[in-house]
């Protein structure tokens, strides 16, 4: 009784807007009859299958983050991390899949309803177009879900070592829940710039230029790591485990193949081979690149960058992974590769710290990616590349300063000092990452940090 | 000569048993030309996929044991994980697979025969439905031996840091090749439970319950860990690398994805993407869930908490990830967090040593997993689902208090003082997870452990 | 204007040699409309797969190396890791695939022309099975593109620590570039080896042996580690990070599904059923059998040898994964996991210094793996299977023998003794991989070793 009753008032609930679409079959078991069906069946199974790749990712930024950063905050980075991939999944389905695939709206912002919305006589997206006729609506939500949180978790290394943890919970979530759909909806929901011709093929702007652009604008707000610049000098501050740095570099480009391959929407064999190609290509020439640049330009053999190079490749690749021919993504690969080396350069001499190159790897790299769509492809235009590149990143840009000012000028965005000085680990979770590490077992004795706390 | 005769003793053994089934088609080639081949590659590939993706859980489970107990124990964990994965496999190829699914049977206690099992007429299982007309008898075989080693995992994780080597060795065996397969049986071999209406779609009560109430066992009859209970507290033991038990995390959540989407056993795409979101929701609630309840009942932000979270909402989730509605698997989840912050601190309370929380995790939120599809699940009954829950826990407890009762009063469970103080990786292993870790490089001069074994 | 100017040159070059085979189909929309057209699909989706499960293994490779190495030479490992992977890719991609793939040659040497090499009027293969008829041939380019870089990594593994590292990326590119497709055209390529009936699935020869021998040929030139044999004994150097290594080993095992799997070239549901379960088992035996016979030669409970036991498993079936029966994989495996063991002390016997047991692992189990076909499969001759080992492995240990010596005399292999004594990570890096690792954080400070660069 009382479980039919929660059940229904869930279903209703959430069916209460559904998504209106013509029919296509008249049945399911009319389409399971089809011809059609079992290339659905493939290109649905293919989603998914990129909906887990994708998913990966995220242990791949919480990797780089923690490897990339110091060891002092790296339990911070992965109550983070752990925290907005799984908020970001939860909003994702109660609001951001339906503003940012709102289905006919003003091009500008428009919600479907509260709910992964579907159409209760066809809840799978089976027996109408809505949703793609290449898989059902589950498909296609958890795959997007997977994607939400990836720009909240490029914000998360940015500010890194001194943000306040719940203000990064609360803009995270806002960033997921609202910003990011509604530029969203400006292209893939068919909005005022998919009507323009902007073309960004996975998510070069969209995804990882949203990300990089708003941890930019968190930055200035936030400042630097102390001790960072001294005496108008860059001091570095190293990462504390390169080899996890690394797992996640590798599991990043891993995750690729799902992000750019799933974004075909389909299991279609000469698009998604073609993808693949052009992202493995464009990651090669991406890191090949960086390690050659570094040492020219600053005389390193550097691990870390050349890491941040296949990252810059991926990310630069990303709009125009169909598109763009796969000699030419061995160009791209290799601009983005340069490009990063000089961005992280530049945004040093501006005094802005970046602790994980976020801001150059995705924001300026992803600018980099959707323009060069206009630049090499003939179909497209530089212009209208470039206003959607302006008009996406401004917006989020503008949204987060906004954001972030209000935390800012009310409860406060900064650690303290102290909290700063002793690591975030310890003063915010009271523990370490690594209690008696170093072969100093203490039998069960508490650990000094846990005794403090 | 000599190759072939052991090649047809060998084939011989294996196929002295095969499976008796109805044929359904006349020739492997007329099965091929049929319209249905096409589906029966997809299916069949995908349970493949699975495979592997539950195969790499168990690198989940090694992480995850490994960075949450002491660096001190790490190389008896890695030990004991290896040993017990592998030996798993060749146990089920050996006798388990055949005891899980011995084809017709009393519904208690069946053996189909030595070996994965297959008539020597269609020995991939194409011209019978004998496993499924969604895969071939080899895709059904791995799928289910990537299982079968995971109770053993648990157990492991349970015990660790003061079982002796051999004892969870043998231990491991028993519980993989004779107790999982029989409770198997009795649901998903079509034993008595099945007949029923016991409902367990991919294994809260079968897999994880039957770890977690193993480990249960092991752990009373085991003792606590030196120094975790003092004068009536409890001392805690930290895990010794967060970042490597979060990489765990991560991969079992990756891995569920083929646990849980492959337990549909085809790609049908509306049972596999509605696994998918139902599984994805669950972990995601399960771990903002366990954040919240850890900081409202005991004031910490505490990232090992949101892992175990995670895992919770992925087990709670597991026994109806097919019929509970999204928004539901919500709730599902979500209390599974909430679950296994108390059942840990219960635990403690009651000086049961759980060092990773594994009871908690697989054996408590297993039975709410179980129960939670009786009550929200319209189709089936609370009191169904409890008595299966009792009756396949019950057969479990039993057998592992049985079973390691004779290994204590006989060979003894636990090592000496000495072993368990200078740590078990030192004591049964003679090297340290990390020698000269910490920039003291010894350019090749042997480290003292070594030296002193 | 420009853009399509570059676009254009580009195009033509890579098209200006194009393969030349009999068309199957009128046009791309005939064949998308025929019976087979969903077969393609999954076949090509899972070569794709496939791709991205053996790019993965190259995380597992940098990981085993580093956790088996010094803490010293971390950096120095990744870098030439990260490098070889991508520039392995990028050379196959403008040279390596079509001499490996020539399509009609002499059986020796061919080269089908720069570039990935297509017919410009047929650019994905769809419509002559010059490719294969299950994929498109940018999926096979890219799955093949993934082993190429192999066998340079396995190589990186046996000179770490003590090798210049440009000396090392200009070998790892010469040895991808030519020599391995060279060999690789003699077999998969349809040379004379593939005519005389050697058999070699999935290149227990063709790629880890050919690392493996590659690796022995700069071993010897090269010299041990200081301090590894001292007055006639062997001084084991122990790896500074197990759980590291036992990520690479379980990540290896994850990609070879993909490895083995992937080298059916299609998604025949009962081949590459087959394959999964001879790999997993051989793999599980190797590691058992690895471990007990440690035990029983020197008293020794090693998980590292565990590890290697997996990969001794893993490389022994992989020339047979498709025509050995399962029972015997069990064998096979078991039989490499010992040969493993005591190839590893038939090395140290010889003082050739190989840190990680990669001649062993790879060059020794694969010349196993390779003759077990002769012994096992009833078709195939032990003779042939010996004379294809030794002539490919024979010309690979030659060649790097050659150009190793030719870089030896020249510009010089090895390290100054002070690079050595600090480890190259400080020495050629001027960074450590656990920059204040052990809670010993700087605020930002600038670590010893870097203001010492």
């Amino acid at each position: 009784m009382l479980k039919r009753l929660v059940a229904t008032t869930v279903f209703l609930l959430i069916t209460s807007i559904g998504v209106l679409a013509e029919p296509v079959y008249d049945s399911i078991e009319a389409f399971q009859a089809s011809p059609e069906y079992a290339q659905f069946i493939i290109d649905n199974l293919w989603i998914l299958l990129a909906a887990a790749l994708v998913f990966i990712m995220h242990l791949g930024f919480a990797s780089i983050e923690s490897g990339m950063t110091q060891a002092k905050n790296t339990v911070n980075v992965i109550y983070k991390n752990v925290f907005i991939l799984c908020a970001g999944i939860l909003t994702y389905a109660f609001i951001g899949f339906q503003i940012m695939y709102p289905g006919d709206f003003n091009g500008y912002f428009g919600f479907g309803g509260f709910g992964i919305g579907f159409d209760a006589s066809d809840p799978v997206g089976f027996l109408t177009p809505a949703y793609g006729e290449q898989m059902t609506i589950w498909a296609d939500f958890i795959f997007q879900a997977m994607f939400a949180a990836t720009a909240a978790t490029i914000v998360s290394g940015c500010v890194t070592g001194r943000i306040k943890l719940h203000v990064f919970m609360m803009f995270g979530v806002l960033l997921v829940a609202i910003s990011y759909p509604i530029t969203g909806s400006w292209v893939w929901g068919g909005g005022w710039l998919d009507e323009l011709g902007f073309y960004d093929f996975a998510g070069s702007t969209l995804v990882h230029g949203v990300g990089g652009v708003a941890g930019l604008a968190c930055i200035i707000l936030l400042g630097a790591r102390k001790g960072k610049f001294k005496d108008g000098k860059v001091v570095p501050i190293l990462g504390h485990n390169i080899p996890l740095a690394t797992v996640g570099a590798f599991l990043l480009w891993f995750g690729w193949f799902g992000f750019n391959g799933g974004s075909v929407l389909s299991a279609n064999p000469m698009e998604v081979s073609y993808v693949f190609v052009t992202t493995a290509l464009s990651a090669a020439a991406g890191a090949v690149s960086a390690m050659l640049v570094t040492k020219l330009v600053i005389n390193k053999l550097d691990a870390t960058m050349a890491l941040n190079g296949i990252l810059a490749g991926l990310v630069g690749i990303t709009a125009g992974a169909d598109v763009i021919a796969p000699a030419l993504a061995v160009v791209v690969g290799a601009i983005a590769g340069g490009i990063v080396v000089f961005s992280v350069m530049m945004l040093d001499k501006l005094k802005l710290d970046d602790p994980v190159g976020a801001v150059s790897v995705h924001g300026t790299c992803g600018i980099w990616g959707t323009l060069a769509v206009g630049i090499f492809v003939a179909e497209f235009s530089f212009l209208t590349q470039l206003i959607g590149t302006l008009a996406v990143m401004g917006f989020t840009f503008i949204f987060s300063l906004a954001v972030f000012a209000a935390f800012k000028y009310t409860i406060g965005v900064r650690v303290s000092e102290d909290y700063e000085n002793s690591g975030l680990d310890i003063a915010e979770h009271g523990v370490s990452a690594y209690p008696n590490f170093a072969g100093i077992d203490t039998n069960g004795a508490p650990s000094p940090e846990l005794a403090k706390s």
